[in-house]
């Protein structure tokens, strides 16, 4: 068992330190605002009273709060402390924020491996959660079983901007989702519908459209948009059309559905009205 | 077995016919464009010269073609022979599209089923696919069997409005999922990846995530946004910023997540900073 530090105590610093507690590492756990210690110092961990006694009193520290400016205020505090050390980083940012803290942390000469928690605090030590790291593989190799008591652990390469890169890609796929979610359960709603009774169509739905990314993958990776074309975009663009035209007759607000009708006509325009839905794709790339 | 009529033989409307065929029963075709028939005449389908001649021939006609314009103007052809006969719906459109058709069949003398097909043509015919159905329970229970060859058949309410707005609904949340998918793939695709190789990652994320949505689909019904949170609102802003950030820094437009972090935005500045991402629902609805 290890010594492990967790920096920040918010929903997810709290469900990755009660983790390592339970567990039965011996943790050491720091926070700004210090009462929201309190549970975890009752289930056994240990209070530091800055960031500095935090990173000393452990092998490898955990950080895990809001974004990257809260990250660089709180090492800023413990960075004499850093020297020989181990920090992993969970905090949300992008890959050039990431790659900027592992120079940083070089200078101080602390070992940098970087995350993205694929989870909601609740899977945290569960299945069904990955962590994405990239940064030192001989820190990743020398903590992964602790690492592991969190999630599933998967190493991206010593790049440390990689986990930033594929963590935001993932949660883009996810807030499409939920944009999609919030817009169907409003038109549900809007009807007298109950979301919760939507949710047994919605489901299967989602499962069976997912099925399709493959195939819209493939196409995307070659750039053939016009093979083997089962729903053409010009007839996708009469549906999404017809979303726009029914969610303003029941009172909703198109945002979160406007910018696939938009791209999908500025496609059209383009004169691939006849490829698959794949190819809006490159309305949004860098043009070169 | 039955005689059966399909207007209109585009992807879906060949995929609709070409399983009616395979199932034995005796189907009439025909389209605006008569060439498009031949594989189905090959497979033994007759061929109608007319709307009229087709709708004749058979008690019951499936109508698929790309919109309602569309399919006023097969049906304006075909008025003379709708008398007594019974006729299914299965072109996109809006719930007023649907009621409004459904009170010109009743003029017309003909029952009304519409429906939304819940599926790509590939799927027709086998496990996985879904129609909704609503308006003329009659109708529905006639030619269930016949029907339920295409797919499984649920059918809504006698309201003929109903199978369009859960259709646009159900279409909603793919989009949302689709627009996902195109932004995270080109975050992926910006920095080298490979989309294929990128989906062992996405479609078990999508998995899990489509696992909150219960939680938020109580919250919406309940209008309790600010619940047993477990990721909060802004969090989830910042996290979205660092997604729309990374993008541009990687040449991506970032259409597809502005809404969602244009919206969140807002629902913060009402107060709403510690509540759930399912409060952004409130940002679209209907004020009132
Ligand atoms: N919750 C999730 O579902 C989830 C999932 C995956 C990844 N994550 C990531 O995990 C990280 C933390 O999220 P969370 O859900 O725990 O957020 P949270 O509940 O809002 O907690 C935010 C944490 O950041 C700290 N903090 C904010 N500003 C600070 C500053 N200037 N100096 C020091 N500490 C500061 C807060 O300290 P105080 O208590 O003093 O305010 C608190 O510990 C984020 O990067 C998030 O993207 C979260
Ligand atoms: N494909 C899918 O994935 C899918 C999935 C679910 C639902 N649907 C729905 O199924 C319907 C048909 O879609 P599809 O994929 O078959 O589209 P499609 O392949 O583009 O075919 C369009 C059909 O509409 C006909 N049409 C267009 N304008 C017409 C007009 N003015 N008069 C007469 N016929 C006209 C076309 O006839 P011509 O051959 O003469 O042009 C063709 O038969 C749409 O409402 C769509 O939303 C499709």
């Amino acid at each position: 068992m290890s010594r492990i530090s967790v920096l920040g105590l918010g929903a997810m610093g709290t469900a990755l330190a009660a983790t390592l507690v339970r567990k039965g590492h011996s943790v050491t756990v720091w926070n700004r605002t210090q009462s929201r210690a309190k549970p975890l110092v009752s289930a056994g961990a240990m209070i530091a009273a800055t960031p500095a006694e935090a990173v000393a009193a452990s092998e490898l520290t955990i950080l895990c709060v809001v974004d990257y400016a809260a990250a660089g205020a709180v090492l800023a505090e413990a960075q004499d402390a850093l020297r020989g050390r181990d920090l992993v980083n969970l905090t949300n940012g992008t890959p050039r924020e990431a790659k900027d803290l592992a120079d940083w942390a070089e200078t101080k000469g602390a070992a940098y491996l970087d995350g993205g928690i694929m989870a909601i605090p609740p899977m945290i030590g569960d299945r069904g959660a990955l962590i994405l790291y990239s940064g030192s593989n001989a820190l990743f190799e020398r903590h992964k079983p602790s690492l592991d008591a969190l999630a599933e652990s998967r190493h991206l390469g010593e790049d440390p901007s990689l986990a930033a890169l594929y963590d935001l890609a993932l949660l883009s796929g996810m807030y499409g989702l939920f944009s999609g979610f919030l817009h169907a359960g409003a038109l549900v709603a809007s009807s007298g519908g109950k979301v919760t009774d939507f949710l047994p169509l919605l489901l299967p739905w989602i499962t069976a459209m997912s099925g399709t990314l493959p195939d819209l993958a493939n196409k995307v990776d070659s750039g053939l948009h016009d093979r083997s074309v089962v729903s053409n975009l010009a007839m996708q663009r009469v549906a999404l059309e017809n979303i726009a035209r029914a969610s303003r007759e029941q009172g909703i607000a198109p945002d979160f559905i406007e910018p696939m009708l938009r791209l999908a006509t500025r496609r059209i325009a383009e004169g691939h009205g006849s490829d698959d839905i794949s190819g809006v794709i490159e309305t949004i790339r860098r043009q070169t």
